[in-house]
Parts: structure tokens; C-alpha cells; sequence
């Protein structure tokens, strides 16, 4: 069974390493952000890390990079408040693993992918169309993570949009119905099937 | 196309909202944490929110529920300073489901499932014997969520070990291979192949 210390970890190659701690947390969610500057330009980009952070509110958090690489994503959400939420699924996987390169602020993703931007109710923040899952995001607040420089950007959900036949009678969104991806480290994808759902569980009588 | 606002979302039903909110994030990661009370009592529970924040350092993050619910993992995590995080795989599914159980403080949840506890490497928390991916975490820091009174707790990877043939060359962990769950919703469960690795992208040449 391999074994990797903090030691040997910190003095890792940094493409071996950044495969190997990326693939611990377990699977990830497969989404893309969209988002738009205050310049009008439309950005979209792969996120794997929102996470789900309350229901009463319905809140969902995600993580940025140091504020030293490029961020355009960060920088659009300050400055018009809103992003979209938009699940990646089996038939766009190539080009939203594509909105990972590093485009100028003035270049759209939707201009240089077969991703289509698509509005509506109002909103200037651009959904992808066709993604099954589709969500309306206010910024809410964030944490700068003293740890490793990074921030932690909570949204919450102002208009959610499922695709047909998803939702079951209890709420619950059958995710693979749509052909969800989910993410294995920074590049591995798969394309899960439900293999179960499990009753709400109560402690045994001891 | 179904679509609730979030006027709609508020005055929801409870389950139907924390069914329908939880699985808007996308797949989750599935894993056991495991914990020892100061009084030598392990714990064992089921969380899906086990995130990657970075590799340099490595660090790993989750959200425990509000100050007002039973929290053995956070209070356990405060008293030692230590936690374990192990992947769910196919075979254990149904018992670390139960975990979700609300049981005292003073019941090891390996005492009343099939899961079984091991130490390794003169740490004092349980690991979770025959998981796949299993880690000592050093508890590094938290941060008060202001909007739904949540806490996000940061652990950085001690010792990281990893079963045997899941490791690829170039540091790339292929979670399918040891039937690593990945959890949908609440309560949903799927146990993904990897499809397919994408390159790293650089932009396109326009």
C-alpha cells in the first residue's frame, strides 16, 4: 500500500503532486461558472469545487486560486454580483474542460468552444444552454483562507432551473438521468449511473 | 423545464428542500471521518462535503453543521487536533450510510456497524481498516460561515496512504478502480468508471 508523508509530499515533483492531492478528496462536482465583466464580456469557466453548504438558506460555496494568478471569474462576480451555476454533462465534457486554459479577460469561452450562452428572467449573467441543471447565483459573502491564500465565495440560489424528468416526487434530482460528469482529480471524468438511495437513518436499538 | 425561484425554494417543504438542494451542487465526494473523543471514545460519520482547497500545502476542507446540532466529529476534531478522512467504497456503502445516525457521544459507531477501526503510525484517531484512500489530518484552522452559522474546518494531509494498483505514473489516484462512491443528494450513491483524462489545455490560437 503506498504511503506518502507531509515530507515526502512537500518535496513531490509539482505535476505529480498536484495530480496526487487533487484525486484525495474523493470525487468532485463538474460545473461550469458563467459570468460576465463589467465591460460586458462573457466568461465561463470549470469549477470543482462547489459544495454544498446549506439548504435554508440555499447556499452553495466554491473555492478561487491566490489572488495571484488570474482570476476573471472572481473579478466578475465583484463586480456585478451575480454568476450562473451550470452542470457539466456527458456532451459538452471537451469543451468545458477546455474553459480550464488561461484566455485574456477579453476573450468569451462561448466565442472559442461550441458552448452556447443563453439568458433569461432578467438576468445579464450568461447560463450555458442545454446544461441540465441551471442556477441563478447573488454573491453573498467570502472568506480569504489564511492557510493557502485562497477564497471561499458563497452564492446564494436566486432561480433554479432542472431538466425535464430529473425530479422525483420527494425533490431529490436524479443526476444521472442527465448524464452528469463528476471529477476525479484535476482531469479524470466520469459519467456515474445511480446505483442506489439509501433511507434516512435512525441509531440501531441497543 | 422545471424552475423554482427562490421565493419558491423558502417556503418549501422541509425534505423536499433539503432533497432538492443537495443534490443542486452536483456529485459530492463520499467519506468517513473519523475522530476519538478525549475520553477514548472513537467516532465514525459519513460527510459529503470533503473538498480540495491545495496541494503546496496540501489541505482539505468540510462543512459541519450549525453550533445548535449534536457535533461528536467537530468536538472530538477540537479536543485532539487530529481527524482521518477514509473513502467510501462499494463494499462498506450501507454501513457508513448509518453513520448519518444520530448517536451519543458515548457509542462508537464502530461498535454498532460493520466498519472496523485501525491505527496505524502512532496516531490516536481511527482509520477506517480496508478503505481505499485513507488519511491523518492535522486540524490547521476554521472559519464562522456568517450566513447559515456553518463552520468550514481545514485539516492539512499528515500521512497519506493509498491502496495497492490505484496510483498512476504520474500521480494521477483512478478512484474507479477501488469502486470509490460518489453521493448524490442526500442519500444517493453511485459507484463511477472513469471515462475518460483530458489533456491540459492552453488556448486556442486565435
Amino acid at each position: 500500500m503506498p504511503h506518502f508523508t507531509q515530507f515526502d509530499i512537500d518535496k513531490m515533483q509539482h505535476l505529480y503532486k498536484i495530480n496526487l492531492i487533487n484525486s484525495c478528496s474523493g470525487y468532485k462536482s463538474a460545473n461550469l461558472i458563467g459570468t460576465k465583466s463589467a465591460q460586458g464580456i462573457s466568461n465561463v469557466a470549470v469549477f470543482s469545487s462547489v459544495t454544498h453548504i446549506g439548504s435554508s438558506p440555499a447556499l452553495l460555496g466554491f473555492f478561487l486560486r491566490p489572488t495571484t494568478v488570474i482570476r476573471n471569474t472572481y473579478e466578475n462576480i465583484k463586480e456585478t454580483g451575480y454568476f450562473t451555476i451550470n452542470h457539466i454533462h456527458e456532451s459538452i465534457l471537451i469543451d468545458a474542460h477546455h474553459t480550464s486554459a488561461k484566455y485574456d479577460k477579453s476573450i468569451s469561452e462561448f466565442d472559442v468552444t461550441s458552448l452556447e450562452e443563453a439568458y433569461k428572467d432578467g438576468y445579464s449573467v450568461p447560463f450555458v444552454k442545454d446544461a441540465p441543471i441551471q442556477m441563478a447565483m447573488k454573491y453573498v459573502e467570502e472568506y480569504a483562507i489564511k492557510a493557502n491564500n485562497t477564497i471561499l465565495l458563497i452564492g446564494e440560489i436566486k432561480d433554479l432551473y432542472i431538466a425535464d424528468n430529473l425530479l422525483e416526487e420527494d425533490g431529490f434530482v436524479n443526476l444521472s438521468k442527465a448524464n452528469v460528469a463528476t471529477i476525479n482529480g484535476l482531469d479524470g471524468y466520469s459519467i456515474p449511473s445511480l446505483k442506489t438511495r439509501l433511507e434516512y437513518q435512525r441509531p440501531k436499538a441497543l
